[in-house]
């Protein structure tokens, strides 16, 4: 008499952005759900629209886009989509950002530098989202950027599955293309030494001039790589630059065959020119990021990001663990 | 003995985006400061890097930015220098944003849409700006969407009288060119009519089937305008539409010439062709948007925004009267 | 073991404020639910004191007020029920304002003014109210003011049906009493004109004297009225003073017949006198205001908001689309 | 060259609400600054309206507001008032309020009530209040409330300097109203036993039935009152009903005589008709609030707070020490 | 299809801080689960580190955490375990302190003093608490400080039973300690004279030179305590000294016998001493805090709060009333 | 005779924590002034109390804590002085951390734990620092976590220069000790091969079993240290474990020397006893922890880091320019 009591249930629904929708579709046919039907477009000048077609209310709303060029774009088109979603009364509003953009300017590295990749999150937050979903940070502190829960998901398992299968066999280095992401690769060793002996690491060590700071003087191979399949591991392909240079130095200095796997493939230009003509024989990326025909390269492999990104929001959904299904890592 | 006390001098120090860095450096010219030299550029996947060349600590800020296309850049572009500039230890923040962008999107038109300009609003306030100052917006109350103070500043002084002289002894009847628009036409007829008798004033009545939302049946001129010249008055001209198609009925109507004056000239495809087949005799414009070789027409003229927003900026500055010098309106 | 599970159920609970709780109640019985039981009164220097007779726990919390004057008072009363609802671990708490108070106080008309509807929407955030469902707001931008959702329902509907049938086969003729509301007497248009041809749209042309702001000049007749049925919309009256002296200036210039449709009679003196002198012969609003004896007039006629409310509270509790239900504007 | 440098002054600027213009006036006179000129009325509905006549940029604002009937109009004004200053762009606000609003409800006696008082201070913060300055609060934890400095002056020793003045010589006890005043008057006996014996200390203590909340059964005088004048203190005079009823357990006592000392005299009815009747011979209060003629009695000595907030309103511009000034307390 | 709904359960877990965990595990044992399996401990430099065994994501979650010494350790520790619910995804997190910290530093008692109290309630919050629930505040306005619900248990219910019983036929006096709690001593005479006569009640008061601020000069017993049981009733026993030099008082004042009752047993050094030594004949106190061996003295008697806590635990996670099952007080 | 105008200084304090006051007191000796006196003590349960000697408002104020054992209670206590200083009215408060506490706990290594070092910096905002002036991050990605200015120290410089000197003419290697420092070790390498050749760099492969998380299996040294004096560089020595096990395994493969260069000194037990037994020659470390005698080691070189964090504080109080003085890389 004095209140109104009902049953609540709660309501997955899928958001797309238009960046990549493929992707979003891939991983609504995962979850078995459609993304919402979405009227988005520029205006003349640019600015951007987005409606839903179908109530929002009280939804458990996850918005998938991923962050490729022209990603200033897509970045406001993630805002803008939030801004309606709490606008129109979502419940709960997860951004899944399968490439976190920005993400290399995590820190001042000078003075009077931006540190967009905390920019970024505290854009998320203030249009209204509660949560974030991600893949391969390119520095793990990101997490700690956002006001909120993060679901930082690996991929690494998926690419060491691959190479462990079309590798089997051969002698592997581990290399670090260059010495910040040294520490991954370790990780890498130890994840393909699981069942053995541990495969050797080895970085590449640039030596700077400290009077000119950011002209590299030299390069060196550090550790053991001679007659070893070695493979270079980052968390994205960019230009390609300090890949590719790697595999030249890897190549000289004995290597049997340089192969890469990265999570990202941003894929700019000069990046497909630079692979192509390296000593790399085959290039290992996941699907984070749309890549059109003229990215596509012969010696790249694209695996899939969506099962694992479908099954983290089904246990986001379902108050499940995240960290149980992922190898006890995000 | 227990402190160091030291003089406490202000400083004012100007950046520019890339947007429209000539605007800015007429401002500069002004106010008899250069923008603080900045490196400013976009790594190969769209992602913007900003630094300062000289330090911003103390300093009291101000950043012009104009928000032509692409838009989505721009605004993170802004976005990027605010940060910047909060982490460095400026003192205070202005955003100088001669042409406010997403200003249309003020209100939910129909439910799950986003209101996005506020979004704008909040999104400069999170990145650290303490103020924005901002020219003609298309609707004043967006003023109440930032958490600070605004100071809005009006163009109409500057174009009426640029009329009043080009046209002076003509008969002129005030038009605008939708019914969201009269109010502010209105106020033009009070501003020529100051010294005699005001004009009449008209405006175009479009009429939609209420079954098909966004879908205009019949447009009619209502109000006197017959034999006399017409003046459209509008905040902007975006694709030139509802301009060029009043401009049609107005001579259809028997007007003895149209004339348009509008402070953003946004100017984006087809503007332009519809302008040079139009009726229109001469379009009147600030510069608040950079105006390419190819946004231009004949008889198209444009005032110069810059003195009026450098008054304001040294008033703001040395904490005197914006509402004194503009006429009692901002 | 390691948690105790239990289902989840909701209930929403309905509170009145006291500015006009016979409105709660009607809103109560179409809902189903009665306002909760609460203790609210003023001690004797005028501070008000609330408690709420049962449990507030987990509920979601619809808090009615009717802000009529003295609407200081009631303003203040609405944020210390929202206070106590938060304190009392409410789940949700949506504020019903059928009259959103201070919205003429939209933006700065001069400098150094404040926003108070901006204001109202913060303070109302502040003390913890998370979402808004009001009625016909002076402008729409308001909604952009609130941090959240704001549900923004329409009586034009309501009232055009009243209308429509009581002057069925008149000629009528739309008119807006100034020229800041052509916008929305042109919906009208097209909502009267939906089965057949669209009435005609007229707006009173005031005309100022620039050097002395505030005053008006001489007001005009813009637009074809000439025997026809003259409807005046607006969304309040308050004074009356713009409504009749329009109805004097239609009267003059030919109109068969005035009446007057509006959202919110505030009705304040000399309203009631102004009315029942002028020429309209019939006056239609909402009881989104309480209208005391001495505020009515025998040409009034006052339709109910409540089955409005009602429906739009039953779809946000049960996560329904407002949306849908109130033709797609809100 | 690449910054405009200038000297920085302050300028401190007095502002006053509507409740008590004769204070701010007399605070002003102290200071030397008279209140900034200001248009402040109500529109018919109640809602009310504030600009001010002069610049307010970059100023170090104090608005001064008397809480007294209708409260919760000066409470809204206030709010208004430092709106239009932080958007105004005043570089500082202080609200003084000399009698802090909603103060008895600092806490929640029961279930499901408000905390106002807590309500009040983020109101005022949320307009954009940047600091507090307030006399003799209720409960000295409401300086807590506030996220910012809180300046809380005590108005004790003028009161007390007065008393001694005019009762030396005469055996004084101190005594509490009821329970929860015992440590102010503890208070009061060590300033009054300064330079000598310290007076007696003597509270009423209330019996209640547990079953009846607020039903007092019982009123008793604990402590040593015979033959002495008894000095009754409290923070304020509401109704009078407290002080009254005390006045009267000490007359039955054997007091020698009667006499009042309270900060705040709000004197709502019947409070002037109670201490008429009462065997108090003389009632000491200060100026916080306004004292219309009927609020006055023969019996009445008001003392002004003017010269202490002018002397707390100069040391916070100056940057000096309010401690040092008021007695190390504040 | 547009969506995948599912039953939205919810799942209360219990989470123990490491100062007191037995009392956690009682209150587990009360509401039938154990405290979630948790990581917890310090490292070398004394940096704490806690990690859960098990999955948070959407729980109702309650932080038991006893603020015993070392107190800051226990605050630290309690923040940490909030932020890796937060960003482990729990819902709703309510951190329980049967003790709150820092509750005596409520105001600042001079200038130039923190309100260590409101920090602790913001630091709380800025972690990610969502709720507080606590037992017998220092002061009831602390409750205030705190941006949302806080339960305030009363354990004077449970302590004044265990003094009828075992006091009747006993004639009581009920003491306060000091003059700053007499009032919750009133509450005491309301409580125990419930089913006949009300206990007179008294209190110590405290001399001080106004001139030394902290140095009391004399302490005298005002109220009727001769022949009597003397009661003395306070909220925390830390060094005991108010406490026994009251004993001492009233003692020597004709007490039959002294007695106290005390919600928070401190026993910081020399309590222990003191009170063997005082003329204290029993002192019962809750287990809101640890008592280790040789915090404890023969006279002491521990009430337990758990099945209070765990009551009101329980009433929070099904949304029922606190209120109701306390007293109406909470 | 509207405003009060006066000249406007500032005025610079230093506030001093008590973990390690001869460090704030050096750093008060380069810059002339002298740590403000301060009231600071613990109660008999450990909460903690500060109060300062002479007023603060106003001030830029500078407080100084080094975040030694126990840090929760240096840390609880600058928290505290940080909120004095707030309510106190100083204008900025920057915080001076030599060592930022909890920086290790930079991310979550797992799911379900907290991210402590963000934690730390939402912690210091909400007590109201304005900024922070750190030293030697564990990772610079913590700049970001902080919503403000961060200026960031390097002792790089300073050690590098000691290092030059005593081991010029020997053969340096440059090593990580394990595979997250090697891009800081790369760092030294280019700032020690600044006028010459640069040394070679080698890290410390640590092998892990994948299904032991945190087991390490096998240690292994990558890159070329034959014969050369080996420079372990390190942001911190905590318990020594990571650099004396890199140090055995250096010496065992042929190392000519080995000494470690690392910014803080923590040394936990058993750092001593480790650093004293290992082949390591000596260790340089700055003095931005105390070091108590028992701390010491012979081997042992402490530089100081008073004369940069002195020149910085000076610098950020005059607007300068952090980023000049040290090299570009704050």
């Amino acid at each position: 008499m004095g209140s109104i009591v009902a049953e609540n249930r709660k309501s997955m629904m899928l958001f797309s952005g238009r960046a990549f929708p493929e992707l979003a579709d891939e991983i609504g046919r995962h979850l078995g759900v459609a993304p919402t039907p979405t009227d988005a477009y520029g205006f003349a000048n640019g600015e951007l629209f987005v409606r839903y077609r179908e109530s929002v209310r009280g939804s458990d709303a996850f918005v998938v886009q991923s962050m490729s060029a022209p990603i200033n774009r897509w970045m406001m088109e993630t805002l803008i989509m939030v801004d309606a979603l709490k606008r129109g009364s979502a419940k709960r509003i997860t951004v899944v950002l399968p490439f976190y953009p920005y993400a290399r300017q995590d820190k001042k590295h000078r003075g009077r530098e931006p540190i967009s990749a905390r920019l970024v999150a505290d854009l998320l937050k203030t249009a209204g989202a509660n949560r974030i979903l991600t893949v391969d940070l390119h520095t793990a502190q990101i997490q700690g950027f956002f006001d909120g829960p993060v679901d930082h998901l690996f991929a690494m398992d998926v690419l060491a599955k691959y190479i462990e299968e079309k590798y089997a066999g051969r002698k592997i280095a581990v290399v670090a293309p260059d010495s910040g992401r040294v520490r991954v690769a370790e990780r890498w060793t130890d994840r393909l030494g699981g069942l053995g002996e541990h495969p050797p690491l080895a970085f590449i060590h640039k030596t700077r001039d400290p009077l000119k700071p950011n002209e590299v003087v030299a390069n060196k191979v550090v550790g053991d790589i001679k007659d070893r399949v070695c493979l270079i591991v980052d968390d994205m392909i960019d230009t390609g630059g300090t890949i590719c240079s790697a595999a030249d130095l890897l190549a000289e200095g004995g290597a049997a065959d340089v192969i890469v796997a990265a999570t990202h493939p941003i894929m700019s230009d000069p990046a497909m020119e630079r692979l192509a003509k390296s000593p790399i024989s085959e290039v290992v990326v996941m699907n984070t990021l749309p890549l059109d025909e003229d990215k596509r390269i012969d010696k790249m492999t694209v695996l899939s990001i969506a099962p694992l990104v479908a099954r983290a929001i089904r246990e986001v959904f379902d108050d499940g663990s995240v960290t149980t299904l992922f190898g006890g890592l995000s």
